[in-house]
């Protein structure tokens, strides 16, 4: 079976868009943008071995490569539209790229979001998403706006998904139980596209978390010219990383484990008003976890009033 | 080094197009994009030991990897404007990251193309590049309305990277002034986007040739629901092709010899008179090579007014 073959059965017959005036089969796609919006784009390669193991369910494979790309959307406020895939398969197994396509065509749907081009090589396993979005003109929300003294909040909860990598890299035996949950969080993130909506307007910055809430927060605080502090009680660790780990153990999966694809954002003390209502069609809980400080050095945690101190402060660096 | 710095390095400090609002740096790219306009976009993967041997140059890797998508872009029609690029590597050597921007930003700057996004991560060498541009509404060059009795043209000259290729595959020795001349046209293609935008208005279909024409042509062919001839000794073969290769060989290479990255394109009857115009600013030679037919068989082969029959049809399928 050749390229085009492969291509035209796996790809091709999925939905489109009434804005996507052609999609896959010609040399590009081609799109009608709504007026006076901005358009948002982001990238993320999924490389065996170094972002999953060689036996991830394939379905979990197509879901998650999209998710991490409508989760960048997310951060941004954007409304996920259009996505392009290139997969790089070692051979061409029908029942593997079936369910692939599974998980990544059930994540499209919901969210309106069509699969326009793609290119399909011989190669070891890697994905690479690009994913498109729209946002009114002077919409988004970037890193770099926070402002001292807003509140910092994340949604959701946090380490689920490094627990399960820990049950995977055979670093910590899990239940299995606990581990089907667990896995959702790991394999099945959900891109908090409805939660992003809800922060325009309200949030003075966001970010999704990918490298930790630790790193991911230090990046918005670079990036907005000051610092921040956790309160690590504060922090909403999902709770079977409660059950499951020590408390301070429980607090570096929070802080460092990556992965959680949960949005951290800001808000002036103005709009913390605002919060709930903007927030209350997305369904996700959201809560506060600390404050942004004047200064230049690595985000601050705290334990009440006094300095905590976790020895795992490091962000999720695939490529150190 | 870790992820960040080596992207903070290399890819973040390119020249910014006023209409990119915010580049690399933030969660995702945001782009004012121009009213009245259609968006294109196309993403191609290039994988070492499939369309690359590891001793490519890496500049010529680097600027590879963005003209073969400029050169999709450039069959639409399409003014380049944003590209992404997700670069998987084993190991990160500086020198030739420095190599592999060098030719890759000489392009993009060349086209004024900004790299708003990317992603870099360790494993074996793949670059893929998501290239987007724009143009008017309604005036996409697309491979689906080509008429029977439309002329067929093709910009350039074929077969030389396929014949540089066979050098590098160790199938014909070449002289090194040969050999350097041919490897321009495997290592360096030129996206002819001057052309596409010539042939706005003008071309009633057209494809870029990256399997070969005659496989290529077989694409608009099909897509338009009828079929097409070529007259053999029509083809604009490189010169160095017809000097080291016998003629049914060097016709062969022409035809299915694959990345030549020119235009293929249609034009009715009624605007072969404005061709010469449409095109002469763009600088590249173009050449009637045949006809649209009606039919729905595989691209007929002509030497004058006998049928001609090649042994080496096929189109160039990575994954076959």
């Amino acid at each position: 079976m050749g390229e085009f073959d492969l291509i035209e059965r796996f790809f091709a017959n999925s939905a489109k868009r009434p804005d996507v005036v052609l999609g896959i089969g010609d040399d590009a796609a081609l799109i009608t943008p709504p007026e006076n919006h901005q358009l948002v784009i982001t990238t993320d390669t999924l490389v065996e071995g170094v972002h999953f193991f060689a036996d991830i369910p394939p379905a979990a494979l197509g879901h998650k490569s999209l998710a991490v790309n409508l989760s960048d959307l997310a951060a941004m406020g954007a409304e996920p539209r259009w996505v392009t895939l290139a997969i790089t398969l070692p051979s061409a197994r029908m029942e593997w790229l079936e369910q692939f396509c599974q998980g990544f065509f059930e994540l499209a749907e919901y969210y309106n979001v069509t699969l326009v081009g793609g290119d399909t090589t011989r190669g070891p396993l890697s994905i690479t998403v690009t994913a498109h979005g729209v946002i009114p003109m002077e919409q988004a929300l970037t890193r770099h706006q926070a402002q001292v003294g807003d509140w910092v909040y994340v949604t959701g909860s946090l380490g689920g998904s490094a627990l399960a990598l820990r049950h995977l890299q055979g670093q910590q035996r899990l239940s299995s139980e606990i581990l089907e949950v667990l896995l959702q969080r790991h394999y099945y993130p959900q891109p908090r596209v409805l939660s992003g909506y809800g922060l325009r307007g309200v949030a003075s910055s966001c970010i999704d978390l990918s490298d930790g809430l630790w790193a991911d927060l230090g990046h918005v605080a670079k990036a907005s010219g000051c610092s921040a502090k956790i309160q690590v009680n504060q922090l909403p660790i999902h709770p079977q990383v409660k059950l499951q780990c020590q408390n301070d153990d429980a607090i570096a999966l929070a802080l460092c484990g990556g992965e959680d694809y949960e949005l951290c954002f800001t808000v002036p003390e103005a709009m913390k008003g605002s919060l709930d209502v903007a927030l209350s069609y997305s369904g996700i809980e959201h809560c506060c976890v600390g404050q942004m400080i004047a200064g230049q050095g690595p985000v601050e945690l705290w334990q009440g009033e006094q300095p905590y101190t976790c020895c795992h402060l490091q962000g999720w660096d695939h490529f150190s």
